[in-house]
C-alpha cells in the first residue's frame, strides 16, 4: 500500500494517517494540496489519500468538499477525528522567559494566541509555511529561525532532539479536525452497524423547495443528518451542490432506498462512500425503517403485482 | 359471468351494472345490501358486485367503505359514474295537475322536494322501500299505490307500460354517483394510463403525525389523491383507517413505490385494486416521478452495492 | 334555558343532555332531525341543541357534520361522551323464552343481533321508529306492541312500569357515541387546559397538496388532530370539506396562529368552537409552541420592526 | 460619513464600496481583516462597513459569516454584486512577451492560470499580500518587483502611469463576488418589494429533524431561499448555525411570521437586515401570504377572540 496526504510530514493530517492500521509500515508520500493527494490516488500513484473535511472551529475545508465532489469518482472509506492540540518546542535548554519570536502556521498562531499573550507577551509571530516547517527549522540554525515554534505534538514525537516547553496551549482546548481516508472505486468497506454515507447533491435549478425535497429523502426514512454544507458549483451565483453526511450504509435498506430517492430529484448527485464511524455511534432505527420492513413492504407489492 | 348489485332492479345501481360491457346479457342478481353483495362474490355465488361508493351530495357510503376494507380480500376492478338525475312516472293519461300522493323512496323525495313544490305544491310523499318499488307499484292497483312516483330512468325504460310527465327534477342538476365492480382478487386490470389506485390504510396508533406521513407517502411521489375517507375502525373513538384513492397503477413505479412506504409505516395497509378511471383523465407525471427515473434510480444504486 | 335535542325522548341523546348541569330542570323539547335542532337554535327557539356528532362503531353523524358546516354561524359549546348501552325492556311478567318479537330501530337491532341469536333465537325483529318508540308502545296495547322492546337505559329509569329482563345486551360492549351541544355565537367557554376546537375547512380547488398544507398548519404549531373528517360540498364529485377537532383552545396562542394560517390557506374556514374535552385529558404542549414562545417572537419582531 | 473596507486600497471591495452613493466623496478607511472592519463599526470609528460574503467560485467568506453572526449586532443594509475581471498591468513599454515575473496574490494567480499559460507561458508566479500592491510596487523599482502584476480594474482606473496589457483575463468570465454593508442597528431600510432578509440560525440541539423545521418556516409561507450555508459554532463537531438569505422584507407579513416561527423554534435566531436586492428582482408572492391574507387572518382571529 502507498498513501499519500496533505502534506508535509509532521503535521494532524499525517497523524490522522498513522491511525490507520498498517500504514505506519507503508508508503506514506506527502502531497503539496489536496487536489494533487487527490490525483494521486486517481492516477494509481498512491491507493488512498488522507486529508481533512472538517474542522470542529473553522468548518468545512472547501477544497476537499470540492475536489471528492468532480472529477472521477472517489470514494471515502475511513475517517478519522484528531484533537487538535498544540505543543511549543524549542532547541534545548531555551526559557520560555527568553522568548522573542515564534515560528508557526498562521492557523496555529491564530489559535495559540491566547496562550501566548498571556505566557510569552513579549514573543511576536514569525510566520512558517506550516506548523512542521517552523519546528524542524529550529534544527536548522542557516535558515534564522525563530527562537521557538509552536507545532503538533507528533513533531515532537519524532524529533526528540527538540525539546517540549508546554502542552496544551491552543485557545480552544476540545478542537477537533475531521480526516477522510479516500480511495479509488473498490469494494464498499463492510457494514458494521455504526456507519457513515456521505453524498455531494446538486440543487436542481429548476424545482422549487429542492433543497426541502433532498432532506425528506432523508427524514421520510428517518435518517439522521451528521453534516451538511453547501458550495457553489461554480455556474452562477445561487447554484450550490450540498455535501451531506448520514448515519448509515448503503447497504442498509432506509440508505439504498434514500439514495434512490434522491438520484431520481438530482440525478447528477454523487455516491462519496459508505464507511465507519469513528466513534462507533449507532444509530436507532425505528421500526418502520429496518431492513425487514422495507422487505416486507417489497414483497408485500411484489405479491400483488404478481397475483 | 354473474353480477350481483345492490337491488332492488330498476335503481341507479343497476343502470351502472348495465354500463359494464356484456352485463346485459348476464345473469344479474340483485342484493338485500352492500354486505350481501360482497358475499355473494365472496363465496363464489357470483362473480362481481356492483355497488354504489360515493355520491357527490351525501359524501360515501360508508357500508361499502367498510365492507370491502374487511373480511376476505376483495378488488375494485372497475368504476362508474352515473348521473343522478330523476322522472316522474304515472299510469298513462295522469295530468301532473292531478297528482295528490307521490311515491318514492326519502332519500329520492329530499332530492326532489324544490321540483314538486314548484310542479305539484298540492302533492304529499307516500313513502316506498326504494324508487323502483313506488314505481312499479303504480301498475298494481292493488298495492294502493300513489298516484305519480319518482324513479330512475331506467325503470321508465324498461317499463313503456309508465308514462314520463317530466324528466330531470331532482333539485341538484349535477348530482353523480360513483359506482365501483368488485371481484375476488386475480389478474389486475390492465394499466391503460389513465388508472386509479385505492387503499384502506388503518392510522398507526402509536405515531404521532401519522397521517400527515400517509399523505406524504404520496406527495413525495407526486402521486395525486382523488378521495380520502375516514372511518372508525370501531375499535375505539378516534381509532380510524382511511380510504384513499389515488390517481395512477400499482403497476406505475410511482405507485408501487408508495405503497410499500405505506405498509412500512402501516403494516395492514389493504390494497383494493388498480383499475381504469371512469373519466378517462390522465395525470401530469413529473420528470423526477416517471418510470424511467425509478428504473434508472434503482440502477444507480445497484450498481455501487455491486461494486 | 331552553334546550332542543335530536328526538325523541328517551333516546342517547337526551341522556348525553341530561349531563349537562342545570338541563334537568330546563325545558327540553325533541326535535324531529338535526336541521331542526340548528334552526331552533338558529331562530331564538331553543338557546342549545344537543345532537350526536361520532359514533365509534358508524363514524362521523354525517347530517350533524353538515349542518354546522353550512348556514348561520353556530358554535360548540360542549362535548358529551355516552356509552351506548342497551337493555331489554317488557310488561312485567314477561320471560325472555316467550319472546317472539322484538320491537326497536334498525341501528339498535343491528347492535344487538348477536345477543338475540342467543338468548332469544325465535325473536324476529319488528320495526320502530326510535328506540324510545318500540319501548313506550308495550304501554299501549292498542299500537300492537311487540313482546319486549331494546332501548336505552334511560327510557327503562324513566318508565318504572316496564320491566328490565337484561341489560347491555350490545355486542360491541365499549360502543360510544359522542354528542355535542351547538348555541348561538356568543362568549367562547372558558379555556381549562384540556379543551378542544372544532373547524370546517373547505379544500381549496386551485390548489395541489392542499390537504397537506392545512395539516401541516396544525403539525407545524404542535397541535394533535383527535378526528378529520371529509364531507362533499355538493359542488362536484371530488370537492370536499373538512370537518376537523384538535387539541387546545382558540385562546392558546398556537391555536390562534394555526387558525390564521388555515385562514389564509383556504379563507372560507369556518370556526365551530372551543370548549372543554370531555375526557378532561391535557395536550404535552412542547417547549416551542407554548403561549410564551409565541409572546416572545412577538416581541422580538416588533423590537426589530419598531427600530 | 465614515466607511471602512476590507482592505487595502484597490481591491474588489473598494470597488463595491465606491458603488454606494455618496462613498466616493466620503472617507474611506482600509481595514486590515474582516473582524477589524467590524470591529471600527461597532466602537463607532466608521458608521459602515464594506466585506465580501460569497463568491461564485470560491463560496461563502467564513470570516464575514461568522463575524457577523456573534458579537454586538449588526446590520447589513446594502448589497452589491461586482464581477470579478482581472487585467494584466505593467510599467509603460513593457511587452507581454517580455514577461517572466507575474506577481499578484494567490487566489488571484489561481483564476488567472489558465490565461497565464497561454498568453505567458515563461512567466511564473511571484506572490503578492494583495493584488493591489502587487501592482503598486511596479511603481516603486526598490521593492524588487516582478515584470507585470495581476490585478482589479480599479487599480489601473486609479493609477493611470500603469499600462494595461491585457484585460478579462480571468479563467471564469461570468465570476461574481457579493458584497454587504454593514452598519449599526437603526433604521431598516425602507422597503422597496425587491428586498433580501439574512438571518444566522443556530441549530437547536435537542431537536431532531431541526434544520427541516426551520426551512419549513419559510416554505410554509412560500418564501424562497437565495442562500444558506451551515458554519460551525466552535461548540463541537457537528454544532452549527445557519446564514441564510430569504427573499422579503422584515415589514412584509410573511417574512415577519416566518421570523417569528424561527424565533420559536431556536430562540437564539440573530435578525441580521433587510435590504434592497443588488438585482431589483421581485420575489412571486401567492396569494395566501400576501401582506392582505396575514391581515385577514388577524382580523378573522381577532374577531372571534373579542367576539
Amino acid at each position: 500500500m502507498t498513501y499519500t496526504f496533505l502534506g508535509p510530514e509532521g503535521t494532524f493530517t499525517e497523524a490522522a494517517l498513522l491511525k490507520v492500521p498498517g500504514a505506519r509500515d507503508a508508503a506514506r508520500v506527502p502531497a503539496s494540496n489536496v487536489n494533487a493527494a487527490m490525483d494521486a490516488v486517481r492516477d494509481g500513484t498512491a491507493d488512498a489519500a488522507m486529508v481533512p473535511i472538517e474542522n470542529s472551529v473553522e468548518g468545512g475545508v472547501t477544497a476537499t468538499l470540492d475536489a471528492i465532489a468532480t472529477g472521477p469518482d472517489l470514494r471515502i472509506v475511513r475517517e478519522e477525528v484528531v484533537p487538535i492540540t498544540f505543543v511549543l518546542v524549542a532547541r534545548p535548554g531555551t526559557r520560555i522567559t527568553d522568548i522573542r519570536r515564534i515560528s508557526t502556521h498562521g492557523h496555529a498562531w491564530a489559535q495559540c494566541r491566547g496562550w501566548a499573550a498571556a505566557h510569552a507577551p513579549d514573543a511576536v509571530h514569525l510566520a512558517a509555511s506550516s506548523t512542521a516547517a517552523g519546528a524542524l527549522a529550529l534544527l536548522d540554525p542557516a535558515s534564522r529561525p525563530g527562537d521557538a515554534a509552536i507545532c503538533a505534538p507528533i513533531v515532537a514525537e519524532e524529533h526528540p532532539e527538540l525539546e517540549v516547553l508546554a502542552t496544551d496551549i491552543g485557545d480552544n482546548p476540545g478542537a477537533v479536525t475531521r480526516f477522510i481516508l479516500v480511495a479509488r472505486p473498490g469494494a464498499l468497506p463492510p457494514r458494521t452497524g455504526a456507519d457513515k454515507t456521505s453524498v455531494a447533491v446538486p440543487l436542481p435549478e429548476d424545482r422549487a423547495g429542492a433543497l426541502m425535497e433532498i432532506l425528506e429523502q432523508f427524514a421520510a426514512r428517518g435518517v439522521n443528518l451528521s453534516r451538511i454544507e453547501s458550495r457553489p458549483t461554480g455556474r452562477y451565483l445561487g447554484h450550490y451542490f450540498f455535501s451531506i453526511d448520514v448515519d448509515g450504509h448503503i447497504q442498509d435498506a432506509r440508505i439504498a432506498d434514500a439514495l434512490r430517492g434522491l438520484h431520481r430529484i438530482s440525478p447528477h448527485t454523487r455516491f462519496l462512500g459508505s464507511y465507519p464511524r469513528a466513534d462507533g455511534a449507532r444509530p436507532v432505527v425505528k421500526d418502520h425503517v429496518t431492513d425487514e420492513a422495507f422487505a416486507s413492504a417489497r414483497e408485500w407489492v411484489e405479491g400483488i403485482l404478481g397475483g
